[in-house]
């Protein structure tokens, strides 16, 4: 039986929540204090179709999943179910022409510049999920500066003719020492989300780590990998470990072959670029819990599914469910590093979130430099594998961690800008002027494989200062006039 | 009787000066060498209505308290009594249109966001006096930016499901770390003064510490107060110790639970852009004695209210007189913190009073940071309470001064600005905020309670680091061309 | 007998050169080559009147003193001499409104606002020679943001009613610990020159020292002083030693009581904001010797009147010419200051000329944190007097020198600002404002005299941090989207 | 016989590749693969003329030496043969109006006056090659930036009447221990190209290092010199050492008195900048290459003409088929310099190419200041000649790097930017200025000859400090209201 859109928009309350997707009628009602992103983003689509806000945030199979089926209405009659009036963007036509405008993906040299591009070209509420991070940002940008800190002592007069910067992790042989790290709500971005990053992977022969909070399911991000393409999976721990049981089984049966356990979000940091961008308006299960005005307290908007709890003690259930490789993603401190190490897991990722989550943590090249040299002096510095994400823009970037001990880098945002503003090519372009960089750099650091790079080629002296400067002299500085170079005559007419 | 406008104006002048206020007249010759805000700014308004000027400056019972009932001179016909007509501000219109526009609460995201609109919104004489800082202002920032220098070291995997940020100050529990400091003439922000901050207090259960120069009297504030409110008392010591004498008992036996004596201010300090914003020509009584041009010497107009003679040697006397805690309020160096401890004072608050006073006086976090390896040292650190204020805007600001030994924080500035911007609400969503990043971060950093913030969670190796870098190569830095991002399409046509 | 001006002209050229000065002609061709400011500025005015230009640049008595009286022609026929038109300066109407709307005398409220307002009123010629300095004037600028690199530790509760920050310089009794140190060209900020730093000094009891530079005679400046006045002279060292021998006996006779040798102008700097001010073109003893394209290089043109041959093994000999105290100005390194003492004279300038000699000379105050210890290690920190300039603009930057064993401080550059923009007021303000910024921080650091000031109330780590920063990632923050605070509505029409 | 234009424009594409040049055509089919600038350039012009593009970026005698004589075809008939329609650069006219409005060349007094010029001046494409620098061209600037953390600790009272800063490099007397250093394609900024250098270093007396890439023949550029003028020869060795040997032989039997062999281009690098400024349409053999897309690959492209094998075990070859002596350039890491001294080669170029190579390698002046305290250490310090480039723009500059042991500085840029801005004429006077810097601060640093300067007078304990400071506050800086100096009043009416 076909529901009307009349029938429908009597359940338009608290009391009583009906929404509409993809032609679909379900009964939220009770879903409604358990929705991750809040009570509030689904009534203002109570009683109406809700599909265009859903999807960019829903995989298809969330409803299947996690909605009991008894609250699967059926069908709808589309022509009379009520449509939310989103407010226009007044800045939308002028988005359309800088799309139109915008630079040939070959004018593209480098990874900043996707961002430039998406940055004017993605909507205003993509790219402020995408580009925000915690508080004040300075974790976000010190992840990038950090690596300006470090410096090169290249070696002169090596044979670099055949330089072969191919390495393994967890036993995967790639072409190049990134991978591609798991990143939300790839929809925001490219209609097609998150397989996107699949396929360049696979043409570029590098991991993809599959995130749990995708746009796409799980199993379409899969279904996308070719051949022996191989994908690790990113798993946001749920307060119902049976959920989680679920997934990471499944993950470990479709052939997953890692499985990386974020442990630097109990809860999930504010942005306020993001609110302020408005996005939260517009609904994403990952920010709007964390309104401060939201009637369900933050933590608990977020604890339905993401455990605070989780700690070390959890590992070894971990271990008893799974054969896949487990890795702690987060990691912050050398101490944890050598917990980690008598766990017994087979990697870290020394990661702050990119910055998204606690302003002031120290960049993961920092803590990696910190680390090994502890690690070496336990004789265990060969126990485990670690990774590094944040902030990695160059192969200078990636050859630096390399030299430090890092195992290989993730790189997330930029591949979300490449793809966000040139789809599959541009994410392909980004690899691919990754691994020419690559090619140049080993060259001229005098190195023909990653086993070669190690700490004395680079000079870290200055890794550690994180100097703000002290506030500047306004008033000398106001009245001093600066030197100036010879003038131009001046045209006599300007008119 | 009531007196004629028209006799109140005969007494115009420094040999018989009359102001009338809240239309009554008072003879205040003999007290003009004595006012702390100079003689000056009286004279302006002798024999003229000085309410208006009066009011946000002083307390109502300001003229009961200092100036005898002899000169009290009784009502006046106030339609006859001449008023001062004051420069109209050409930016006032302006002024009423921003406050129009200005952006709803909910967009307040930070600390910082209520400054922001304060100084759109704000009487330019009133952001001057809260604003502004001693010489360079070079202080006021470094104490926010000292935060800047201390990074996080975060633990992971521990269980961080129920976070308790509670705390006890000077054997008060109070919800959060931090207490409203004291700041003078709350008026000039908002028409109710400091009880606005008295209410807010109660409702988030933090302390406030009552002003000295409060625009309220001390006993509207501590009437403000409900139920158990704890209070505390800021003191500028008078000359005349029989007033401060009177002032503590009085403020005792009315509950209050401290007494935080001020010492870094045995003179106030000179503050530049207050005086640029022409405050000093609508009086008040803390400036404008600074005056270089007054007649009176800087010196001799404040010291009537402050006595710069104040010394170790009268700390006794203060614990003869009152059994409240005993606090410092401005102490800067370690070996002082040292000398309260033998002294026997409960508390000391490391604070250079928000930059007002000396400039080149380093943060208190720094201060902080130095004092307690010597505390610890000699086995002293829990003998005294210490607190820290100057420049905390985030709960992030709040975790690091704990973990570095402080008691807890004081915040001035920020809850001046969000009261003068949005009254009540606008302080209490300033408390809301604290405490929501206060949650978030004590479990991003792997802490459930207060007591488990130290010294690891923290890297502070650049905390000293001062650095104002060698002036900038200025031809260098023009001649040099810099890397620009692709070029988007130029439109053909611009017109 | 009285000269035509048709006369005059025929002179016009280097086999005979004649100028009129003051309506007076003189023959100048033996003495062109050994014109200090070099060949061509004379030139430009053989044969025609040359007092406009001649003026601010010399001494009423530099003809007497260094042309032979044969060469002097007597009267000229002023109707009939030809005058150089001097270029019109196009900006000289705007000055002219520029001076007439500056700010009041009483808005100043430090001594960068005097800086400002002579950047704006000044001639830009006169601004280009006062304000220029050495190659890229980072040693100027660094003069002042040096004493930014410096903190204090204060002491509170110290009993600071009476503050006395009166000291003796050479024996003499001042006011406050700075004197009025030697800048040439007076004139060129003011039509009286420096004789209205002379009066201002001895209203505020201060020390001037006369520069050999000076635009008044060295008498014109003794004369201006009153009663007991102290005055200092500053020596360039002439190689016609007989010269010199008659200057400093000179001095001694009129009263002097310090002489001043300048030791590090071997040859004046190149300054290139001065050249580029095209103050050149209208004639300076200073600096035109040092245009490149000179014929008569650099060298020759300036050895006519500084002596680079000037040594230690000069020292005796003044010694026994004078018996002023001597006191070696430009001292840059403590191994200079121990052969200061070993020579046995009374004094040391530590100084960089105001950064217009060698750039990326240290701070004076750096050199003095350097050499202190040193001296203390030998035991001979009471054997020599100690000075510093450069850079000092607050009081603040006053107590910090005097903490680190400073006997008082040279300030030049501010006064001349300050009497360029409001005359001998100004000055006097200028000085005032000094004593009251003094007066106040003597009280903030808990001192109440000047021999109570020690290095333990200052924290010098980072004085010696002269860092440049590395380039700026151009690209990362192009495309960082900063954080912002939240908008105020935008105003419906801007129309 | 005479081709035609029609029988031209047949070889147009890569089976069948036909281009003309100077009126003759030429068969590059089969050259096509491994032009080192890339296959696509050449085929833009295949079946036509290239003589405009192929003029700057090839020596007169390229043609000849590298191409067979049987694909020599002959003269061609000018009239019937194809241009290239180049694009108009719709900003050619403003670059002619600002080449007739250019500052006069007396107006540059120091060497970044030239960049500014010619920045203004020259063709985009060819500023873009001149001034790009690899990746982010933070070593670029850093390369100056190092030696702003250079300070002096000059002396005093030293004779310095007489000063003589020559030296001598590999033998040769100097007159300034500067030499002009390689720089490729000397005709992009002026259509002599590299003779216009020779004639200049004349002048001077300078050393003039001969490139590989010159625009100008090898032979041209010797031809060029005058009397016992000398040269050197700076080589990129080739894969074909055949060649190399020829090339080194016949610059020896020419005369060069010195073998500078590049150690740190084993691949030529990226430079955005240029690629950005679309040169590479231009054509160019250095960096077409580069192109990511291009078919052929980076390596491949580039390595006909330099060899990536290039090693320590080439070097005694070298030295057996030349007597020259033989420097090193591009050592960047002490023990490079040690195993250099073990090869036994007469000296080291201390450079990382201009910034031109892998970003992040550290400048020349640290690298020196971390070698020749190893090189004392091992008593093997007069072993070797050791000379630095890359940044040096002041005689400070080079004054540093000569108190810390280097024996010359080699100024590439600068000379290119004097010439591209004002021809000969304009390189001559950058290097007298340099000469005049040199004379004045020889002086000021107390030294009368280059054998005095010694590691005492300088300051070097920032060199290593390369901070990028922590991201901005940019909230915190956004609502500080900043100091100001006092207003002017305004004009009443604007209009």
């Amino acid at each position: 039986m076909v529901l009307s859109g009349v029938e429908v928009s009597k359940h338009d309350n608290k009391e009583s929540c009906w929404v509409v997707v993809h032609g679909k009628a379900y009964d939220v009602t009770e879903f409604l204090p358990e929705h991750p992103g809040g009570m509030k983003i689904i009534l203002k689509y109570a009683g109406k179709d809700a599909t265009e806000a859903y999807d960019p945030i829903h995989p298809p199979d969330t409803l299947d999943k996690y909605l009991d089926k008894s609250k699967h209405l059926g069908p709808v009659d589309m022509s009379s179910v009520a449509r939310v009036e989103e407010e226009e963007d007044p800045d939308e036509a002028d988005r359309q022409r800088r799309i139109r405008d915008k630079p040939l993906l070959t004018q593209c040299y480098n990874l900043m510049d996707f961002e430039a591009v998406a940055k004017k070209t993605m909507k205003r509420g993509a790219w402020g999920y995408y580009s925000s991070a915690a508080d004040d940002e300075i974790t976000l940008r010190e992840n990038h500066e950090a690596f300006h800190r470090i410096w090169f002592r290249p070696k002169v007069l090596v044979d670099v003719k055949e330089v072969d910067f191919t390495t393994t992790m967890l036993g995967t042989k790639v072409d190049v020492p990134f991978y591609v790290t798991a990143t939300a709500l790839g929809k925001l971005g490219h209609p097609e989300g998150e397989v996107v990053l699949t396929r360049a992977a696979k043409k570029h022969n590098v991991i993809q780590m599959i995130p749990t909070l995708a746009s796409c399911s799980f199993d379409e991000i899969m279904d996308a990998a070719e051949g022996d393409q191989v994908q690790w999976l990113q798993l946001y721990v749920n307060q119902d470990r049976a959920i989680t049981e679920r997934i990471v089984k499944h993950a470990e049966k479709r052939g997953c072959k890692g499985l990386f356990i974020t442990v630097d979000a109990p809860q999930l940091g504010r942005r306020e670029k993001d609110m302020r961008s408005k996005f939260t308006d517009q609904g994403t299960n990952v920010q709007a819990g964390q309104e401060t005005d939201n009637s369900q307290g933050a933590a608990r908007a977020i604890s339905s599914f993401i455990d605070p709890a989780l700690s070390w003690k959890d590992i070894p259930w971990f271990q008893s469910i799974t054969k896949m490789p487990i890795v702690l993603k987060g990691v912050q401190r050398v101490e944890d590093v050598v917990k980690a190490i008598e766990a017994g897991v087979q990697g870290v990722v020394l990661s702050n979130h990119g910055g998204r989550q606690l302003d002031f943590a120290r960049s993961a090249v920092e803590v990696l430099a910190e680390t090994m040299p502890v690690l070496r002096d336990l004789g265990i510095e060969d126990k485990i594998e670690i990774f590094i994400d944040g902030g990695v823009r160059r192969a200078t970037d990636m050859i630096k961690a390399l030299c430090l001990g890092a195992k290989g880098v993730g790189i997330g945002r930029p591949f979300l800008y490449a793809m966000s503003a040139y789809g599959e090519e541009g994410v392909q372009r980004a690899m691919l002027l990754l691994k020419d960089e690559m090619e140049m750099n080993m060259r001229l650091i005098g190195c023909t494989s990653v086993d070669q790079l190690n700490p004395s080629l680079v000079d870290t002296r200055n890794l550690g200062s994180h100097i703000t400067g002290v506030p500047a002299d306004n008033l000398g500085r106001t009245v001093y006039d600066p030197l100036a170079t010879p003038a131009f005559k001046e045209p006599k007419a300007k008119l």
